[in-house]
């Protein structure tokens, strides 16, 4: 599913590399899209800011102007990564939870592929992660009490059928588009019967849809129990093909999957809306390497690639993937994630000269 | 912390087989809690049912008289596994969930070893699972309502400071015990910063609680969100020794370490209270190989040896154990998961041969 391909004269899209780093990352993917040349319409960026670096400066996660020219002047966006503060503070909340909810980015869809040659010789992984990434426990309602015995904390987890069936629809049409054409629905039914009992449900009754016409015939649906899910990642890899999950179990499971192959560093995402598509590298603000120049750009120029494939400029997404894919396999030019002894700068440039 | 062990002349033990290959490995514990002679006092079974067999036989998942029997005749009880509908069904709720919550068995005990030699060359594992056992989303509060766009369910994750400075204090305890002496808090505390920032500081300040008088000063303290956990589970689980969670964390945390260790065949726990524990092998029911005979008994009489250890015990768990890892060692009689050949009886004889 991508957005309508109005012929666009340019690609106005804001930048959005938030804390740690982010900022090495979003630099590069931002290089390697203008090198995309006459690919794709002429790229125009806007540097916007949010994170914990901005909370600390501004007293704000997400400026409300940052929200705006996203919502109003951009085609996309990349997001970098944010630092959490180590303690409770009044006040902040994660940006990128924020920013998924109020430009309704309601599908977080995580590719997970095998680099080969596979160093620990592990099964070659080839799945999606679909993420649901608008409500569970990401609602963040939470109160506190107190009670008998002390604080008493709750938090609301909201599944709704609408959220449910249009995830399990961009769902449906992923596994779709791929060969296995298998579905597996992750949920806890078990213990929440009603909760998961009507993610599950929906997700089913997706192909059943008024209109549908038999649309999804092909594609074999399965269930995990989330416990279960994680088990048999790790365990069997190859029985899943298209995953989709809650947005809790989906966070967890997509960064499992990410262990199997290798590191978080080579693992894009995109967070797709009806009318908004941002891209962002699955891996966080990893202040141990920050300011090193050594973190790996390629899950950033990835995500760059799942952003334009999904406007629809699929000629310079399967360039960038492609050029990152001999990057890794050729493994001379790796940065240390990956057991390498390479820069950013010099992975970026090793991209750059593939493209 | 184990129960008070006024001098008992016999243990009275219920067992609740349950579902599915629950029906087939408890038995297995039995006889080797029986041949324990001696190294324990004389042990009295009373078979008890729940599960879903029992629901639809009776209309009821867990008996009041369960309940009645192991809270007010026995000293201590072993569960099989529960199989779950495919669908909702009414009136259902896994009996399992209940009897924790009725117990108050507050602590469920997860230790996750590797047997050596591992076929799978990973790196050897050694830690303990801290799972809270009685709250978070398996409290149950869950409420379908019909909105502007359909269905809307929510579910309540409760978080209190009393458990979380209860299984705070049992993960302090059994750090302290380990020659590690390192606990890992797994929260998501940067989503959910009410519930899972009053676990986090709770279980951080359980060493300052009144009369402990530094205590726990030898044990040092690490944070892990639990995505990143999962993560690094797979890539570094040596970083971990005890690691103590809330309950939908540890479901899935457990599973995890099981999965790096060969089989969920093997994994022990207890569910520990105050007065009262329940040994209960990791695995599940297992539908695709019940009645076959080729269930795995090793998680069970794991389950039996943790129960008797953490009744005072130890000499009957130590044998118990012994001779199941020198059963694993040996490679010569196991079961289908662990790519042997044998049946669930002649493992539990190789055990008794070895006790
Ligand atoms: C940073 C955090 C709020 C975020 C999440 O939980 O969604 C991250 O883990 C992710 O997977 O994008
Ligand atoms: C069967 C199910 C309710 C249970 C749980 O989620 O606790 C199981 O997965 C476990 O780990 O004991």
């Amino acid at each position: 599913r991508s957005l309508s391909t109005v012929a666009r004269k340019s690609l106005k899209i804001g930048l959005i590399p938030a804390d740690g780093i982010g900022k090495e990352v979003i630099p590069a993917a931002k290089q390697a899209i203008i090198a995309l040349g006459s690919d794709i319409p002429k790229p125009e960026f806007v540097d916007l800011i949010a994170g914990w670096e901005c909370f600390t400066r501004t007293g704000v996660a997400l400026p409300e102007e940052t929200v705006e020219i996203l919502r109003n002047e951009c085609d996309c966006a990349l997001f970098g990564s944010v630092s959490s503060p180590s303690r409770k503070v009044t006040g902040y909340s994660s940006p990128i939870v924020a920013l998924r909810k109020k430009l309704d980015l309601y599908a977080n869809i995580r590719p997970v592929v095998s680099v080969s040659p596979d160093v620990n010789q592990r099964p070659s992984i080839d799945l999606i992660v679909v993420r649901e990434n608008t409500e569970c426990l990401y609602v963040k309602e939470e109160i506190l009490t107190i009670g008998e015995h002390g604080k008493e904390a709750r938090a609301t987890r909201l599944i709704t059928e609408r959220a449910s069936r249009r995830i399990g629809q961009m769902a449906f049409e992923l596994a779709l588009a791929r060969s296995r054409k298998h579905l597996t629905i992750i949920h806890k039914s078990n213990v929440l019967s009603v909760t998961d009992g009507l993610f599950r449900e929906t997700v089913r009754g997706v192909p059943l849809l008024a209109g549908l016409n038999g649309k999804y015939d092909g594609v074999t649906i399965a269930e995990q129990l989330v416990d279960s899910a994680v088990y048999r990642l790790f365990r069997e890899p190859e029985i899943f093909d298209v995953m989709v999950a809650p947005n809790l179990y989906g966070d967890i499971i997509s960064d499992a999957a990410a262990a199997l192959v290798g590191s978080l560093g080579l693992i894009p995402s995109i967070n797709a809306g009806d009318d908004f598509v941002m891209g962002e590298p699955v891996h966080g603000s990893a202040p141990d390497i920050e300011g090193k120049g050594i973190a790996n750009p390629l899950a950033s120029i990835r995500s760059a690639a799942l952003m334009l494939r999904h406007l629809g400029y699929s000629k310079g997404a399967d360039k960038l993937d492609i050029a990152v894919d001999r990057v890794i396999r050729e493994g001379r030019v790796l940065t240390p994630d990956l057991k390498g002894t390479s820069t950013t700068n010099e992975v970026l440039e090793a991209v750059l000269s593939k493209l």
